[in-house]
């Protein structure tokens, strides 16, 4: 709850506030309130359901004689927020429980997750070969076994041999490399190659799981104290201004512009660094989500290229987010790498420092759960580069099941190879059902009074601005709830829909938006779309000025 | 080799300072060398070799224009340390690369890596039954044909479906909950139920990648600055003091009793608890290794006892690393959990702060490359578990594999299960062997001039303590190198056997040890016994005084 409180008050000063600082003196304010406070009056979800055995237990239980409290924790932890996993989450989860219970509890009959992009919770299938190659890899048995060939592709067969060649003694089940098993490194540089026409070293590649703690990796190196900030766009995915709360360092806001489909102007980025300058931050890096999250543009190659000289110029490290490399949905926009657009300037390794981010949660692979990803690390020095190593090492290892998803999303079956003909099916055919769920969802949003809602080039989201009545902000701020948390909470509890507010990825002062997925199954989205436009219709007449 | 400075001087002033602070005076001096100052004496190892593509880039590049140097980094990163995967690390992967080329390169043919627990990279073949589930949770496909039936256990399909049907919407593709999949945390719960013979909430259940993250998540959370302490045994895992160092807290070292079998004294934990005070350090948790790593013995209920009373009146978080819980090899000991024991004093939930760290990487599964683990957080109020939980949430789960294998572990095939008496030969088979090689290294060590050395009554290693001659002092300190680091390196360099540096694992200052694991394979032994031997002998000859 307390959590609840302060995120509350962090995000009403977000929608006032853009600078960074005076976060930290509300929040220190906040702490001298007695716990619950304003809770009470706000959705009563707190981990107390998520955590049972604690429930028993509440935080202003004087008995409890326990030596860890709120006010005793790392400020830094207290800071941090994630709302993609944040409150309405909570409810929604409360809700499916009872559900479960009484079918009839609520106006739906399930909980719809567009929360988060995680494709296969919604029903998303994997690639076939992908998981062939990781069934033989986990249960090398198999390989023996003639009844395989029965089971499994040709190439699946002949790729985990190939793969369990690159692992010394074939161990699946050892630590690797701290960077990852080298073999699997050299097909994603190939891969990397392939992709951007330049060349890759596998060397210079971090095997993670998933593409968080590369990010997590990033910050810890670059932040020393809020005297260091990064440039991250406004809105932005959440991981990264959690990463650099959790971090201790300044996030320096630079805002894309809806009005132009989300660009990014350099002449913003300009102000907002000098801005921090003034207030004696030095900025480290600067963070760029491409295609976006949650805004779903696709840079074009011309702006990656000023931005590249931006970096130059300031001598600033680009944290290139490219885990949607694979979602473009329009035919007039593609998806160049920073390390493409900076080679291709004759930028080479003495001269940007660049981290491009995958991950094996994206894509049409949509692996989320099994945790793979890498990071492309150029353009340091070799003593920098060998702190990076180390701190790789003290985790020893990212999961080998995930390392080998990664080297196969960066080098899937090629045309003449057993599997070619399924792959390319299943791949096209998860993409070209994304891109027509994005269309429809975007012109059912753009149809809503006060909505407006840029095309979803990109990604997996939509994320609409809602133009809401003083009536409800009134009623928003009545309930202690964010204006956008609260017209998504009306969504949730009216037709089981979830999506994240606004507010949870930071905008524009005084502008209201949610993150929706375009995830869900294409036979359940005229459902939604239904649901969707008669809730609004109704929340408008009853807010309505 | 800028760490390697550091880390050498680090080292020297740990054999000559207890004194966590004084550390920090030394390094801000260090940090005021040029680069590679002393470095250029010493082994010719960085990661510039692992990391060929900045090789041609070297730290002192005056034309680099690079943004990011050592000075301008987090010197919390620069302060961090790991030996396990250290210097002597980077000297064996060279070595074996040279004899790759030149199999006559060295007096040996193989590099033999004693460095760390990762028992499937040096032959120990993987639990049968865990490997076939996982197989099928991989790719579920499988569970529909008929001849899956003739190349998987009929257990190991039933475990499949079950573990599927505790998934939503069968989707081991997908984001778990943050914690990890309801359903396996009940059996791991189950499992703790079983083992503790008290109750076990899955909802206290965080599922992680190894056990690393969860310590890294739990100092987090304790840390604010280096006013927080954390009490760590010395000798230690070197993953505390390092995720200490990344957090910024201060390790409040308590002493191990070597001559009483690495005795864990209450005596000592209250001088140093005082004594930390005393300098305005606020300890908030007391870290335990139990069974002992690198020292290898197994607490006495007794003393377990003892410890959880003194962390019950000095209000100390106990945070006990039991990943050794399945490795212990003696019939007089026997390995109980810190919450057992805490709830057999009639210690509930509101009266000590427990957190119990487990992995899937080591007792006889040794899955290390599959990273999974939990934490069992106990004794926490709700308003502080909602903190942990969201930060685990900021980085959406661990992966689903090791989960999955986290659940198998704790809940494997029970009498009457078709897998069940295989399961039972490859366990025993396991650990019977681990036992007899802790044994053979043991005896074998004991009898080497100047060496002496504790039983290992459990874990995966021996920590010999070897009494260096003043001669072979004096040449490491002529060579820039800790007096046990310059011993390791010769035994490498002589044998190919790769075993850690005492020093990586801090040591009561003025004496020397190594850690060297017991997992090589049986017939293995012999002749890492011999080369050892020899080695030793020859090293004495050469600078006995």
């Amino acid at each position: 709850m307390r959590r609840f409180v302060i995120g509350q008050a962090k995000n009403l000063i977000d929608q006032t506030r853009r600078q960074h600082h005076h976060h930290h003196k509300n929040l220190r304010l906040l702490s001298l309130l007695p716990p619950f406070s304003a809770a009470s009056d706000s959705i009563p979800v707190s981990s107390s359901r998520l955590l049972s055995s604690s429930s028993e237990m509440s935080a202003s239980d004087s008995s409890s004689s326990l030596p860890v409290t709120l006010d005793s924790i790392n400020p830094k932890v207290l800071k941090c927020e994630y709302a993609v996993r944040g409150e309405i989450v909570n409810i929604a989860q409360r809700l499916q429980e009872e559900l479960k219970t009484n079918k009839d509890a609520y106006p739906f009959d399930e909980i719809i997750y567009c929360n988060i992009g995680n494709p296969q919770s919604l029903g998303q299938q994997p690639i076939t070969f992908f998981r062939e190659v990781l069934a033989l890899c986990s249960h090398t048995a198999l390989l023996d076994e003639s009844a395989t060939h029965g089971l499994f592709s040709a190439d699946s067969i002949e790729r985990a041999w190939k793969i369990l060649d690159q692992i010394p003694g074939k161990a699946t089940g050892a630590y690797s490399h701290s960077q990852g098993i080298k073999g699997l490194r050299d097909a994603i540089a190939a891969g990397i190659e392939a992709r951007d026409g330049f060349p890759a070293d596998p060397n210079d590649i971090f095997m993670t799981d998933g593409a968080s703690p590369g990010v997590h990796m990033m910050m810890q190196l670059l932040i020393s104290s809020e005297k260091d900030g990064i440039l991250c766009p406004i809105p932005q995915y959440p991981l990264y201004s959690a990463s650099i709360a959790l971090h201790g360092g300044s996030l320096v806001p630079y805002y894309l512009d809806e009005a132009s489909g989300w660009g990014l102007e350099i002449s913003e980025l300009k102000k907002q660094l000098e801005d921090a300058r003034s207030k004696g931050i030095t900025v480290r890096a600067l963070a760029v989500i491409n295609p976006g999250n949650p805004t779903g543009q696709v840079l074009a190659e011309e702006n990656q290229r000023d931005i590249v000289d931006f970096c130059k110029q300031e001598g600033l490290v680009i944290l290139a987010d490219e885990v949607y490399q694979e979602n473009v949905y329009v035919p007039d926009k593609k998806f160049h790498s920073f390390k493409k657009v900076a080679r291709s300037m004759g930028y080479g390794e003495k001269d940007i420092s660049l981290v491009s981010f995958q991950s094996i949660s994206k894509g049409y692979y949509g692996e989320c759960g099994k945790r793979g990803g890498y990071m492309e690390v150029t353009g340091f020095t070799s003593d920098v580069r060998e702190q990076i190593y180390k701190v790789a090492s003290v985790n020893l290892c990212s999961n080998i099941s995930g390392q080998i998803l990664a080297s196969l999303v960066m080098s899937p079956p090629k045309p003449g190879d057993d599997s070619y003909d399924s792959y390319i099916a299943e791949k096209e055919g998860i993409l070209s059902s994304l891109a027509k769920r994005a269309k429809t969802l975007e012109e059912a949003l753009n149809k809503l009074e006060g909505v407006t809602c840029n095309r979803a080039e990109g990604a997996m989201y939509l994320f609409p601005c809602i133009k809401l009545p003083q009536k409800a902000i009134a009623a928003a701020e009545a309930a202690k709830t964010v204006p956008d948390a609260f017209y998504c909470k009306r969504l949730l509890n009216a037709t089981g829909i979830v999506v994240v507010p606004g507010s949870g990825f930071r905008q524009v002062p005084g502008t209201w938006h949610f993150r929706c997925t375009i995830l869900p199954q294409e036979d359940k989205i005229p459902a939604i779309v239904n649901r969707l436009t008669e809730f609004h219709k109704s929340f408008m007449d009853e807010y309505r000025d």
